[in-house]
């Protein structure tokens, strides 16, 4: 089998000119198959602000109405996309520039109105507004573009298949992709940020674990190594891993081939 | 030779959802091969004036600063791009939405500055900014798509190569587009406006002058027929046509078959 990277790169390297310039320029390097999925977060709360809307989240998830839906839209599928594909393509990479509408990649529903444990603990119904979660994706689609050598730039936004796009998670988005194209790849999903990798010690960057399996894991929870909002990453890792995907890769942005970084599997 | 029809289809028509709807829905009926190529101008104006920035226009064109650059990429690639490809998968349209720097599809180069007639007749020196003449289109990378069904809704940005995107006339994409297909497809290129055609009289709806080949577009040109913004609009269908387009069409929005228009052949 073929190998394939999916690389998701979240709102903070985006942001920053010289963290995606960094990023992409690895990204290009990076050998055979390979899909980026970006997020846009930062830039998004911030052109909401420039047009007097406020960024509301909860547990970390942006409450989108109808102007955030376009603020999104914008931001997300036009702003960062389109420049992450044009700096692709400057460097080589026949990059192209998708939202789950596009040829029906994501197809997702509108979240219900639902109950939410909030940070300090009590439960409250939430209506995050034009908010998807994924039903299903076209790999076939996407194997379609990556045997013509076009290499799939990814953007948040899914759509309902009634004509509203609807705002998606970055990282559900590149597990999704990845789960999508396990049955053609050898798949290896990374996650990049601003951290070396999953650490013992998260002031010591000396400290990244090199690999993480089940076993390991439940050690490393039960020895609160292992807590808070790492906990839900590594377990969607978990389920990317039994849905077919090799191996999932926790690592800094400036480091893609993961020389220092965690890999799970 | 399989039919192709490109329809170009203005800011005014997607600015207003209704008349968007109406655009969208004979688009999805169209039998065949088909491109949709689309402005945005009036609602990059909106959101420019949301931003507090200014849009400056010179004979029609806008001034691209790089803050009206991340407008036009937002508003074009983002907002209204994906609108329409959304709402035309809920039709039952495959389509994938496309800038000119997605595959590389319509490279450009930045405008240079230069001497430019205004309204008032005197000459002036105009720094366009980021703006788009284009060099050349791919029109086999488009042929692919559509040999599988994949419709290109396309938003009026190029690339130039080197990472930067450039804003481009979409009246001038349309036409890139339809060109680059000619050597592939029986091309008609359709420019949907708010009037039904080229008229005898632009106060009567009734005097759609049904067809125009050169004779008589000189002889309308002499008696004064066809006078001020319709000579460059027909100029540049002459144009098309000598570069291997076999009809361009120019009728109101809510008749794209164009039943009632004007073919200029």
């Amino acid at each position: 089998m073929d190998k394939l990277n999916v690389i998701k790169v979240g709102g903070a390297v985006v942001e920053d000119t010289a963290s995606l310039e960094l990023l992409l320029n690895q990204f290009a390097f990076l050998d055979g198959n390979k899909v980026l999925v970006h997020g846009g977060g930062r830039r998004a709360t911030k052109i909401a602000a420039s047009l007097g809307l406020e960024s509301k989240m909860v547990g970390g998830r942006r409450i989108t109405d109808s102007d955030m839906l376009s603020v999104v839209t914008m931001v997300y599928g036009g702003l960062v996309n389109k420049t992450v594909v044009a700096k692709l393509q400057s460097l080589g990479v026949n990059a192209i520039g998708l939202t789950g509408a596009d040829m029906d990649i994501i197809r997702s529903h509108k979240r219900p109105v639902q109950k939410v444990k909030l940070n300090d603990g009590h439960e409250e119904m939430v209506d995050f507004g034009y908010v998807g979660d994924v039903d299903k994706a076209d790999g076939k689609a996407l194997k379609a573009l990556l045997a013509n050598n076009i290499i799939p730039v990814i953007a948040p936004l899914t759509h309902d298949g009634q004509g509203t796009i609807l705002n998606t998670n970055a990282d559900t988005m590149a597990s999704t992709v990845a789960k999508s194209l396990a049955p053609f790849y050898d798949v290896t999903l990374t996650f990049c940020f601003e951290m070396p990798g999953v650490m013992h010690n998260p002031e010591d960057e000396n400290s990244v674990i090199k690999l993480i399996n089940a076993k390991t894991y439940s050690k490393l929870k039960a020895e609160g190594v292992i807590s808070g909002g790492m906990i839900p990453k590594l377990d969607n890792a978990f389920d990317a891993l039994s849905k077919g995907i090799s191996r999932v890769v926790v690592t800094h942005y400036n480091d893609i081939a993961a020389k220092n970084g965690t890999t799970i599997v």
